[in-house]
C-alpha cells in the first residue's frame, strides 16, 4: 500500500496532521463557536426561493465580481463603505488566505499575538509567509505597547489582530489597533469574526479604515449569521486592497449557490442577527456561573468563554463528553472553552461542569474517577 | 488616492492583471465553454429540495470530509474507485490548486504542453510554483515522444495533462499518459474536464490509476454536468494521495449547499448527462461546417472547436459581437475557438461567421470594414 511518505509531497508538509477540531454528532455541541440557533423558518424560506432561482441559471459560470453581493455587504456594515471596499470568499479562512496570498508569501513575515485563531500559523505557512507570535498581557489582554513592542521585534509584512480574540474572547481595543497600524509598516487585519457578540456600544475597527488603506478589517457569516455551512467570510479594506487581492483569487471563486444564500441573509439581517441578545446573554450566564463555582472566566466580547482552574482539562473534556456535551480543549493549560449556546444548551453545560468545580467534593470525587 | 503600486503586494504580483474571460450579457454566450443548456427542470426541482434541506441546518459546520459526497462521486465514476479515492473542491481549478500546494510550491517546477490551459501557469505561480512549458507536435497532438522529451528536459514535480486538451480540443492517448508516468519521477495530473464529451469509447485515464500512485485524473461537475455556477471539481487517486491534499486544503473548504447540490445532480447522472450527445453532435456539425467555409477546424474531444484560417481573430471576434454573438479569441495567431451550444447557438454561429469565410466576397468585405 502506498502511504503519504511514499509520495513527493512538499519537505515542510511531512509529519503534518490536518486541521480537526473533532466532527461528533452529540446532543450539545459548543465546540467550534457556530451559533447553536437554526436559521429562522420564514428567512429559510427566502433562502431557498433565491437559492432556486439561482440553481435555474447554474449551468453558466456565477458573476466572478460578485457585485450584487459587494454592495449588500457594503450595506450590512455601513460606517459609510462602498462595494468597491469589499471583498468575499468561502469563509474567511479563505479571505485570509487571499491577504497572506497577495502580501505575504515566501521571504515575508505574518505576525499574531498568542494564544489566538490556530488557522493564523497554517494559512501562512500554508502560503509560505513565516509564522512569528507575540505574546499578550495578563488575562489575554493585548496593551498597544506589548503589540507595538513585537511589531518592532519582528518588522512583520502583515500583523493579525484578532478581535475579540479566539480562542480566550479578549476584546481588543482601538488604541492598540491604531498603534499597531503606526508602527508596522505593512498590512494590518482586524479578524472580526465574533464582533456581533461584543457587548453593546463596542465600536468596530470598520471606524478606523478611512485614511489607512494599509487596514484591513475581516467578518465572517458563520457566527452571528448562523451561516457556518454556508462558507462565506469578507472584508472591508481600500479599494486598492481589493484589487491586489483579486490578482490571487481563483475565477470564480464564490458559487452562484453562496452568492444567492449570502444576498437572502443580508437581507434579513434583523432576524438573523435576533439571536445575538440571547447569545449575550448566555455568554454572561456562562462567566457569571463559572466564576461563582470557583473557574476563572477570562472576559468575553465572544459567543463564547474561556475558562482556566482546570485542574485535568483533557479529564472534564472526556467527562463532559460522556454527558452528551462537547466542548473545546484548546490546549492552553488548566483552560477549557465553551460556546454559548441556546438557554438549554448552556443550563445542561453548566450543570455538568459544576461536577467538575475546583475543590467541590462532585469535583474531586470526578477527578478520582478520571 | 491609493493605488495598488502604494501597497505592499508581493514583487511577482506588481504589474499583474487578474484572469478575466469578459463577462458579458450577449443573446449566444459560446466563449466559456459552459453547457449552454439549463438544468433539466425535473432535476432542478430536486436540487432544491435538497439544498432547502441543508439550509435548514446552515448554522452548523458542513462535513469536513464530505464523505457522502466521496462516496457519490466514486460510484458515478465507476472503475472500481472507493470513496477514499476521492477528492473534491470548489471548482477544479481549486483541486488542481490543492495538488499544487501539496506536491508544488518554491523550489519545485510544474510541467505543461503549451498552448494549455491557461490557469494552469497562474495556478502555478500562485503557489509558488515554477512553470514551464513544453511544445506540442502538428495540429497540436502530443505523442509519447515529444511529451517524454520535455520530462526529459525538465525534470518536473508535476506534469499537467489536459485531455482533451483546452483550449485545442485535441484528445490524449493513453500511450503518451503512460509514457510520461515512466518517465516522470513526480506528479502526473490528468485533467479531463472534457472527457464526458469524447467520442464514443474513448477510455478515461481512471484505467491507468492501479498500481500508478503518482497518477491523478482529474474532473469537473462545470462541463458535462451543467454545473459551472456551482463551482464543484473533483478527482481520484491513490488514497495517499487524498491524505495529502487533506493536509494543504481550508477546513470546511465544501459548503453544506455545493455538497448538497453536487449529491442531488449525481443522484440524475443520467438525465444531467443527456445533453451531453446533443452537444457532441453540435461539435461536429461545427467542425464540418467551418471545414466546409475554409476554415481549418482542429481535432476535438471537447464541447468547444479551436479553427484556424482566421486572418484577423481581433476583427472577426468584434464582429461576431456586434450580432450577438461572443466567442473566444485565445490568443493563438489566425486562429479562434467556439464553445458548441444549442442547435440553434449553433446555427446562429455558423451563419455568422460565413461572413467571415476565408476568401468569401462577404469575408473580404468584412475584413475591409474592419
Amino acid at each position: 500500500m502506498t502511504t503519504l511518505d511514499d509520495l513527493p509531497i512538499r519537505d515542510d508538509l511531512r509529519g503534518r496532521s490536518p486541521y480537526g477540531a473533532p466532527q461528533k454528532a452529540v446532543p450539545v455541541a459548543l465546540n467550534v463557536n457556530e451559533n447553536t440557533h437554526p436559521i429562522p423558518e420564514a428567512v429559510a424560506h427566502d433562502i431557498v426561493a433565491r437559492v432556486a432561482a439561482a440553481i435555474l441559471q447554474l449551468n453558466r459560470y456565477p458573476d466572478r465580481e460578485f457585485s450584487e453581493l459587494r454592495a449588500a455587504f457594503a450595506r450590512y456594515l455601513g460606517h459609510g463603505l462602498a462595494a468597491d471596499q469589499i471583498w468575499a470568499a468561502n469563509g474567511s479562512n479563505e479571505v485570509l488566505q487571499h491577504v497572506l496570498q497577495a502580501f505575504g508569501g515566501p521571504g515575508r513575515t505574518a505576525l499574531g499575538f498568542a494564544p489566538t485563531y490556530s488557522m493564523y500559523g497554517l494559512l501562512s505557512t500554508g502560503t509560505g509567509t513565516a509564522w512569528v507570535v507575540g505574546g499578550r498581557d495578563d488575562e489575554f489582554e493585548l496593551t498597544p505597547e506589548t503589540a507595538v513592542a513585537a511589531v518592532r521585534e519582528h518588522d512583520p509584512d502583515i500583523v493579525l489582530l484578532c478581535s475579540p480574540n479566539n480562542p480566550t474572547g479578549t476584546p481588543l481595543s482601538h488604541e492598540t489597533i491604531t498603534a499597531v497600524v503606526e508602527a508596522a509598516r505593512g498590512i494590518v487585519v482586524v479578524d472580526e469574526a465574533y464582533h456581533e457578540f461584543a457587548d453593546a456600544g463596542t465600536p468596530s475597527a470598520l471606524e478606523l479604515l478611512d485614511g489607512r488603506p494599509r487596514l484591513i478589517v475581516s467578518r465572517t457569516m458563520s457566527k452571528a449569521f448562523a451561516f457556518a455551512g454556508a462558507r462565506v467570510g469578507y472584508l472591508a479594506a481600500d479599494p486598492a486592497v481589493v484589487d491586489a487581492l483579486r490578482l490571487v483569487r481563483l475565477p470564480y471563486h464564490l458559487s452562484a449557490l453562496t452568492q444567492a444564500a449570502a444576498l437572502a441573509a443580508l437581507a434579513h439581517s434583523d432576524e438573523m442577527l435576533a439571536m445575538v441578545d440571547d447569545i449575550r446573554g448566555q455568554r454572561e450566564r456562562i462567566s457569571e456561573e463559572l466564576a461563582r463555582l470557583g473557574f476563572h472566566p477570562y472576559r468575553s466580547g465572544a459567543n463564547f468563554v474561556l475558562f482556566g482552574g482546570v485542574d485535568d482539562p483533557a479529564a472534564v473534556f472526556t467527562g463532559l463528553l460522556e454527558r452528551g456535551i462537547l466542548i473545546r480543549d484548546v490546549g492552553l493549560p488548566g483552560c477549557l472553552r465553551v460556546t454559548a449556546g441556546t438557554e438549554a444548551e448552556t443550563t445542561a453545560f453548566l450543570e455538568a461542569i459544576a461536577g467538575f468545580a475546583p475543590g467541590s467534593a462532585s469535583g474531586a470525587a470526578n477527578r478520582m474517577d478520571a
